[in-house]
């Protein structure tokens, strides 16, 4: 924690944990000041007061170097640590102060100051579930397995290149949920019919699209050339894909513009409104 | 958005956007409060006074079958949707209008009150790194391909089942890194030598270490009652795979009561410190 580096200014993410919360809340506020560039530094496991010093001088250290003040998002549950960070010379952004305190009252309870409340995450059910649910949608990538289908809480069905693998991979490791992924190829289009191994799971299935100008421009990436790639077939794909998803009634959504987190959050929100 | 569940006390995470960061929050704080239960809500994409107004109703309906004020931890930028959900009976932690204003004032310029300010993620440099990067673990998960690894930003060794796969996906989802993976296997340890596709490349290396018994268990949950699974056999390749990494100076850690995204963040920091 001994480096520095010149210029700009600098954003901190201070935490006994990871630090994720912390970033993923201060990323979130800083994107509104789109028009500025932060310098981000993540200082993780900041679990004791030595730690809590060293921190100290490496922010202070850094608001000299810039000469101007960091930002420092902090995710502190012990209040004696967070207390010798702010007093270093910085924009304190302190989440729990600023949130637990106000909900202690509300809620008419004391919080928990412990540290490391992450730690045997590993005994946990759902940490469990969750590793569980990675093997799963790995095993399943791509039609590879069209056994336990039954076990499957989604199956992800839409062309090559339509974004099934990573929005799969996403909702396993983020929400636990097994997610198997199919492809619909050519010979599916020609028998005008979906595949056979996922019929029996109609009201399981999520489709994806895309743009077939895009979906050609990803997968001439892969295959410069190929007519798999040309746009002529991209078209032919999608077009078959979305006739077949609209005539069978599965839910589908295009992924043209949209972030992995974005396709996932709208799968989530259909199937619990269709359920 | 109007099926209501009745008893406890309800929190709601509501988002222009895809709620992920309200959600990220508001689990960490209401972590602090782990002898109350909360009901999770999620209502993403918030993005038009109409779905305000209804969001608002869901609310407040929640609040009346609960007999108390849901939470509410809202991501919104829009101060006119703000302004809407607000009206609604219940505490209401507002993430933007807590650090933004204040950040407004001390960075002396205005955010930028945007709506979608995620839309075309998909064009940016950093979304297709993200999706080269999970393509990359994915191809070089358990050894899979050896070539290309020059182009890893690290490579995970461990014993089977020591955590390599999560971790890695983990690792290039988050943070678009690639990251491949090599299992350490009984015949590397009978030779007494990392892997020879691995020897170019030891400065990238990253080891990941169990508790022999807690792998015992993992692995008699996949192959029970198997040599494989044996705990003598456990401890023999896990003591031999930490004398290696030891004599061949690999950073390394023990995954055993870690979170996979401690684990991420553990290799982060090393590999910046070590850099």
């Amino acid at each position: 924690m001994t480096s520095v580096q010149a210029a700009g200014r600098t954003v901190f993410f201070v935490s006994d944990g990871t630090g994720i919360t912390a970033e993923t809340l201060g990323t979130s506020v800083l994107a509104q000041f789109d028009s500025l560039k932060f310098r981000h530094r993540r200082l993780p496991f900041i679990d004791s007061p030595d730690k809590a010093d060293e921190a100290k001088a490496v922010i202070e250290e850094q608001g000299r170097v810039d000469g101007k003040p960091p930002l420092v998002f902090s995710t502190l549950v012990n209040s004696t640590i967070g207390a010798r960070i702010r007093l270093a010379k910085a924009v304190h952004l302190d989440l729990f102060a600023t949130f637990v305190e106000p909900l202690e009252r509300e809620l008419g309870v004391k919080s928990n100051h412990t540290i490391g409340r992450f730690h045997n995450a590993t005994d946990s059910e759902a940490y469990k579930n969750r590793i569980e649910a990675i093997n799963f949608s790995l095993a399943h990538d791509d039609g590879q397995a069209t056994s336990n289908l039954d076990q499957a809480d989604v199956i992800l069905i839409g062309v090559s290149r339509s974004g099934k693998t990573p929005t799969s991979l996403y909702l396993s490791m983020q929400y636990g949920l097994k997610v198997a992924n199919y492809p619909l190829i050519p010979e599916d289009f020609e028998r005008d019919a979906m595949p056979s191994a996922i019929r029996p799971h109609m009201e399981k299935l999520f489709g994806l699209t895309i743009d077939p100008i895009r979906l050609s421009d990803i997968r001439n990436e892969r295959r410069p050339g190929s007519r798999y790639a040309t746009l002529e077939n991209c078209r032919y794909e999608v077009g078959a894909a979305e006739t077949m998803m609209r005539r069978e009634g599965v839910h589908w959504l295009s992924t043209t513009t949209k972030s992995i987190e974005e396709i996932a959050t709208t799968i989530l929100n259909t199937l619990a409104l269709a359920r």
